[in-house]
């Protein structure tokens, strides 16, 4: 393995390989039904379309981490695999999006009918898989995830365009799109092998500082990272009115001049040529993207310190590197 | 009480008055969300359009009578309410449904979106409900529940309209649709109570029939009943061209010219004035209202049969009734 040139997530990858194989296995076998051939269908046009799989590879990570030898670990990360697969499903429904993974979205080589029972079938799936661990204190950190992935998107829905949108609300958003699944990833991973309690507590802090710092660099690289310059997949959440944590930040200092460009172009959506630019320079006046980029970093140092408390282990250095990594296009 | 001239339902509404006020006090603590408005806004819309409660009726009716005197009958209650309420709110996207218990239903109030997600945060609570009663016997009841729930509606959507569709598989798509949710209600009272293998069987066994005679029930009562007259609002499923009971009986016994009405009328969709009469005449021909009937009658005797195990009663007798009141129109 040539380690020193590759990314942590392939470091993981090679490392887990066996594991993330018996992982594919069971999600072939488990996203079947014997009565509805169109269930695998939709499901095999996501799976397929190979997303990075990294919250499973989490799972796993944290499983071997603390020592686990059992079978479990496998049912746990197709678990968290199915739960994310069925909030893309029916989140594609909700955004009305028509593109995912570079592919047309299920609900569009379908129909969003599809896309919403599936996603309930998928739902339905993963809670069977993880009661086939045994653990009553799995199924309460799932069920407690899911209560907050559900309960972040519909903030989302009805905080998304509203300029008295709070970081402490934004935090709430980001914990349920993506901080909540990476959270409970690490820590039932720890559970299943029997990890002490602060070490299922530094897990559970692993995930969710990493969740939050990867929303965050998202943020910054949707208005050109904290950098001066515009790359050219930039000012989608701008011109989809996203309140994100660099405008948040931007809004919460902003001057009467300020507060009507932002309740012009986020609240009402009405944008002109040059605003996007008006945006940047807004937010540059106030420091705003470098606040946001300090955030993202203080996150990814939270979530490496976190791990000191885990036993030394070639997978403890890959995640701590993976927390590095997924800061390092905004350092 | 008058037990003589009230329905089954209201008798075991009376028995059971203090654990359904539980149960309503435990949905409205559960529905509410510290973050998300939104959330209990269009969870009240519905919950408070007050359907019959039927479902956490039953988990309470199967807990009492077999003597449980704990706390968690309430929660399974709450659960399985929570989990037909999710499904309804689905249901209404997937359907484009725009009234519900005779009001307009969320979807069209709110949004899709809204019924999406507020359909999944309940789904989560109820998963969050039935891990605090500790077992895991109830867990995989009502994890397998959901998946039949699941599998089933997928399975209505591509099987709706085709003329292929056997006995069989709407015996699938009828479980998925009412019987799988009725079963594990009943069935997750009798675990609770710790009934033995038996009566949990057999209490399987009473809702699994009643939500399958009910159904067929209905199916007939859209044809007028299995009497030869036509009610006003008969008519429904022919319109929507849903493959019910007595058209797949008619169906399979069809001749080449029934083939045809059939296929233009249901597979295709092409319906003229006179198609109702003319549907009803050919399954007159057939008896297929007839046999759907006599299937009813049976999956209510099987219902009625089933409580033979359990001990006595007052509620036993309650059940009892409940399953011959569901077939008592076309009796």
């Amino acid at each position: 393995m040539q380690t020193a040139v590759q990314k942590p997530h392939d470091q993981l990858a090679a490392f887990l390989a066996d594991d993330m194989a018996a992982v594919n296995v069971m999600i072939r076998a488990r996203m079947a039904s014997q009565h509805a051939p169109r269930i695998p269908e939709v499901t095999a046009h996501l799976v397929e379309a190979g997303g990075k799989r990294l919250r499973p590879m989490l799972t796993l990570a944290a499983a071997r981490m603390c020592g686990y030898d059992g079978p479990y670990h496998i049912h746990l990360a197709a678990t968290v695999e199915f739960i994310h697969t069925a909030t893309l499903l029916h989140d594609d429904v909700v955004d009305e999006s028509q593109r995912r993974r570079g592919r047309p979205t299920a609900n569009l080589l379908w129909d969003n009918k599809s896309s919403v029972l599936v996603g309930d079938y998928l739902f339905s799936r993963s809670f069977q898989l993880m009661v086939e661990t045994g653990s009553l204190r799995v199924l309460d950190i799932l069920a407690n995830a899911s209560a907050t992935i559900a309960e972040g998107e519909v903030l989302q829905l009805t905080a998304a365009q509203d300029l008295a949108t709070t970081e402490a609300i934004y935090l709430q958003v980001v914990r349920g799109k993506t901080a909540a699944l990476f959270s409970a990833a690490t820590e039932v991973g720890g559970v299943i092998a029997g990890a002490n309690d602060a070490q299922t507590r530094a897990l559970f802090d692993y995930g969710d500082a990493l969740g939050i710092a990867f929303q965050i660099v998202d943020d910054l690289l949707d208005y050109g990272g904290a950098a001066d310059t515009l790359g050219k997949n930039t000012g989608d959440d701008f011109r989809e009115r996203k309140l994100t944590l660099p405008v948040i930040k931007a809004v919460a200092m902003a001057d009467a001049e300020e507060r009507a460009f932002w309740a012009r172009t986020i609240a009402k959506g009405d944008q002109r040529d040059g605003d996007l630019q008006q945006a940047r320079a807004i937010m540059a006046r106030h420091g705003a993207m470098e606040a946001a980029r300090q955030d993202a970093l203080a996150y990814a140092a939270r979530a490496a310190t976190a791990l000191q408390v885990m036993p030394d282990h070639p997978i403890k250095d890959m995640l701590r590197d993976l927390a590095d990594y997924v800061v390092a296009r905004i350092a």
